[in-house]
This record gives structure tokens, sequence and C-alpha cells, in this order.
């Protein structure tokens, strides 16, 4: 299709992710931060491999305020491990995210991939472009939808945006967050977790909403979501998870915004490369580390071919 | 008694916990490190407030590289809030603690401090001297003893020593641990929680033992345990609780030590000021934070006076 039929399209009829027709064919892979780039790439790799044959993968570097270096650093990770098509695409206003332009770089696109930066610039500039829906069909033909660091917070339904993981947590700093791209439903995603000590702020944004579940990645590690049912890790580090669903008190509507936050009764489980975490019953379950190499191993064709 | 019949004493029948008639009359006041010194020093004022009134604090240095200045912080500190008796104990070695001048210097004391530094330092010279079954009998007669940052986490019955709190948690690193001095029973004490991101090594320790308590303090930050029962939270950060005990699963003793720890199913409770918890059943009771202030307000008179 023409690009500017797409968007005259798109700008008709949006692809919006509570639409009756919305699907989860798609995986989503939500990187931590910092994933290896120029060694094994484990974790790239797994991208790439869920792009197809003959797979296309945009590296979308608007959420980055050096995206020139971190396009060259992609570009020739994804070239060494053999995708054949690897674009670029930068977008510096809605306007440019409504262009012909984008729906020309996005066309026969099997993956996209988010990079860290502003997770605000993402959601700003895409929310509901052209753009935002080319991704979601993308993701609803069966791609890869990739994010790390602020890309992987971007993916979340509602998504952190205070960088106050140092400091002990204000009932006041749970109300710091944005609507994210929707992607990973039901979930909000934080990013160097270990890294950057940010358990209070994930238990204060679950605190505040127990039907989201809270996934902390460590840098160098990811979760791979298989159509919005299920996630494995895979990586160096551990992922958190924080279910709130057992939750028995807190503080969180009741005090002086001032107060630092109590609440009790929370689940959490620290999970590491290979454990299966069940989105529905939020089940986790273990396996062995390296099984989850060997799946990865093996030659996969599941990319969309529009 | 004199100084030097006191040691004798104590190298015959040294006080040790496990003994059938150690006694939980104390208070142990633990702090996360960097409490106000300057400022409104409320977590040092509830050291303060249970002395008694003829009080006579100990300020013990043994952890520290730095003795002097730190010295000076805490001896002005007690005396601007009105501490009688302020004394200095540094001891370099095990043969100071074994010293009739350590028994002077602590003759009539009503608390014990603990300052910051490597808590190595403290469990190896004091473990089992006469200076520490003086401590224990300060303790025992309804005494006061109080530690801050590495002195918090000598309290802990065993205590964390290694400090990879910003790396992503390996099985292996859940080892390094050493026995501290056992006040805190039942009991794994971390300090400058938040602020160094320490979760996952809380997580690790208690997934090693669960009959363990983890307690993570944030800085400016204390729990009053009272009789070893219950304690509750002072100060402006928050204390985090991992409670194992409906842990379901992990790795720690099946796998290659160098793969990530998995830790299933944990409680965790998040508590700030005011807040208290049951150490019997392992409950945590809400309270609102100026129940706290109102509390410490009131005179005490609960300090030892042999």
């Amino acid at each position: 299709m023409d690009a500017r039929r797409k968007v005259e399209l798109f700008l008709e009829r949006p692809l919006r992710r509570g639409r009756a027709s919305a699907k989860h064919k798609g995986t989503l892979i939500i990187i931590g931060g910092h994933e290896d780039r120029s060694g094994e790439k484990k974790i790239l790799r797994a991208v790439a491999d869920r792009l197809g044959d003959d797979g296309k993968i945009v590296v979308c570097t608007v959420a980055s305020a050096e995206p020139e270096s971190l396009w060259e650093q992609y570009e020739s990770a994804f070239r060494a491990i053999g995708v054949p098509h690897v674009f670029r695409l930068d977008v510096d206003s809605r306007e440019e995210a409504c262009s012909p332009r984008a729906m020309r770089i996005l066309d026969g696109a099997t993956g996209v991939f988010f990079t860290g930066g502003d997770q605000l610039k993402i959601t700003s500039q895409l929310g509901d472009t052209p753009m935002y829906s080319r991704v979601q069909e993308i993701y609803e033909a069966g791609g890869v939808i990739a994010g790390t660091s602020a890309g992987a917070s971007a993916m979340s339904e509602t998504m952190l945006v205070a960088n106050n993981g140092e400091a002990s947590y204000r009932i006041k700093s749970a109300l710091l967050m944005a609507p994210g791209l929707g992607f990973a439903q039901d979930m909000l995603i934080d990013q160097h977790f270990a890294e950057r000590g940010r358990m209070a702020r994930l238990i204060g944004a679950v605190t505040q909403s127990p039907r989201v579940l809270g996934v902390g990645i460590d840098e160098d590690t990811a979760i791979i979501v298989e159509h919005n049912r299920s996630f494995r890790v895979l990586g160096v580090g551990a992922v958190y998870v924080v279910d709130g669903s057992t939750s028995s008190y807190s503080n969180i509507g009741e005090e002086d915004s001032d107060r630092t936050l109590s609440s009790f009764g929370l689940t959490v489980h620290m999970m590491s490369q290979g454990d299966r975490f069940d989105l529905e019953t939020r089940t986790p379950f273990a396996h062995p580390a390296d099984s989850m190499e060997q799946e990865e191993e093996k030659p996969r064709g599941t990319g969309t071919d529009e």
C-alpha cells in the first residue's frame, strides 16, 4: 500500500489496543538496559531470531539525546548477527510520526526496536499517531516489538517517569507516572533495576494499583513476552516481580503525601534466566538457565511476512 | 567491682547469648546509617531518651577508619541532646577488648553505641571478649544497644559482609556472610538499604535461610527493638522486611553458583515511621507516623542503674 494512503487510513481508523479486533500474536522483548551489543549479544540475538528469514528490523531512536551513536551500535550489532535488513527511524515530532516517510521505513518490518533515552519522548511523539498504529499492526501480525531502558518502560500500560530510585519512597512520588504505549498489558515495567536500586518505586507503583503487575528488569536481562500470556527471562541479571494481589495494607490514600510509603504483604519473586512467569495466574515456574540457551539456539521462522 | 576482677570473671564465665540465664530486657536501636547528627537528631534522641535520668552512653568507634571525627560528631550530638555522661571506647585489638580499661569505661553505662565502618572489625575484635560480655550485661540489665551502618549489621545473628548491592545477585554471593554479635535474634539486618539498592542481597540471604527475617533499613531510619519481641520504625526512610516463610522455590542449592539467583514467593513488607512489626508472628501493624513522635516525646526513665 502507498505510504501516504497508509497514513490516511491510520488517521481515519487508528489501531488502538482496546478495540475488539486487537490481537496479541506478536512477541515483546523488554530489556532492562545496557544489553550486550558487542560480545555474545544474547538478547539482541533473541530479537533477531524472531524476525523471520528475510527479517527487517527498524531501530527507533526517538527516546535518545544521542541517536547517532546509538544507531551505529545497533546497526553494527544487528548486522553482525546477520539480520538482512536493518533500518533506522528517528522522529523529532508528532508530525514526523504521521509522515509517509515513517510508513515507508516501517514497510515490511518484522520487528521494531526502541532504544533508551527518555520514555516521555517515545510516548508523547508516537502516541496515537499512524506510526504507533503501524507498530501495533506489526505486533498483531506476529512481529517483535523490543525496547531497552526507556524503551522498556514505554512498553508498560502506565509507566514510571520519576528517577528517585536512590531515595526513600514518599507517598507523593508514587504519582509520578504517565501512560505508556501499552504493549505490555497489565504490567508496569522498571529497568536498570538492581543497578539503580528501584525496588521502592516499583513497590510504590504496585501499591497504588495492584491490578498491574510490577516487573523490574536488571541490566543485560530481558523478558520475552509471548502473546501477552507469559514471559521468560533471558540474560545475566534478575527479573523481580512484585505482585500486589496479596497486599494487606498501605497508607497510600490515608496520609500526608510527604510521608514515607507503607505497604504490607506484597508477594515478590526474583527470577533468573530460563524461569517462566504465567501472566494469567501470576505464577512463576522454575527452569534451568541452560534450557533457555538451548531453546534460543533452535532456528526460528515466526516473523511476519506482509 | 574492680575492673581487673570483672575481666577475670568474664573470661571465666562469658555472657554468651545462648546460655539459659540470658535475658532480653534491653532495647536495640538499629539504624540504617547517616542518621541526622546535627539537626533534629530524632534517632539519637530516641537513644538518649532510653538511657535513664543519669544516663551514660559509650560510643564504640571500633568499626571506623576515622574514629576521631566520628567520635567528635557523636560526642557533640549526645551532649547537645543532654546526655549527662558521654564516653568513647575505641579498641584496636582483642587484647584491648579484654582490658580493665574497657571495663572501666563501660562501668555504669546504660547504653552502648556502635558507629559505622567495617562490621568485621566489630565482630572480630569484640566477639566473646570480656567487653562483649559487658555489653551483653548492659543489654540484659535493660540498657540500650545501638548501632548504625556497620554497627547495625553487626547486631545480626548472621551478617552480610559483601558489598555487591549494585549488581545482579549470583548464587555464590549469598555465601558472603559472617556471624554477627547476635543481639538481633533471628534477624539479618542490612543498612543504607534503598540508597544502595540492596534488595537483591537481602533476598539472597533470606532465601538461603528463611529462618532468619531479612530487615533492610534506609538511611536516617531505625528500628527500635523491645525485648526481642517486636520493633517499631522511626525516621524519614523505610524499613523493608523480607519474610521467606512463604517461599515456594529457589535455585540456591541446585545450580552452578555463577547463576543468578531465583527465589519465588517471598513476602515483603515496606514499613515507615510508626509501623510496628511483631517478630513472633511476623506480622506488621500500621500506625500513623505522628503516633511515634508523640510517644518519643514522652519522658522516659527505663535505663539501668547498676
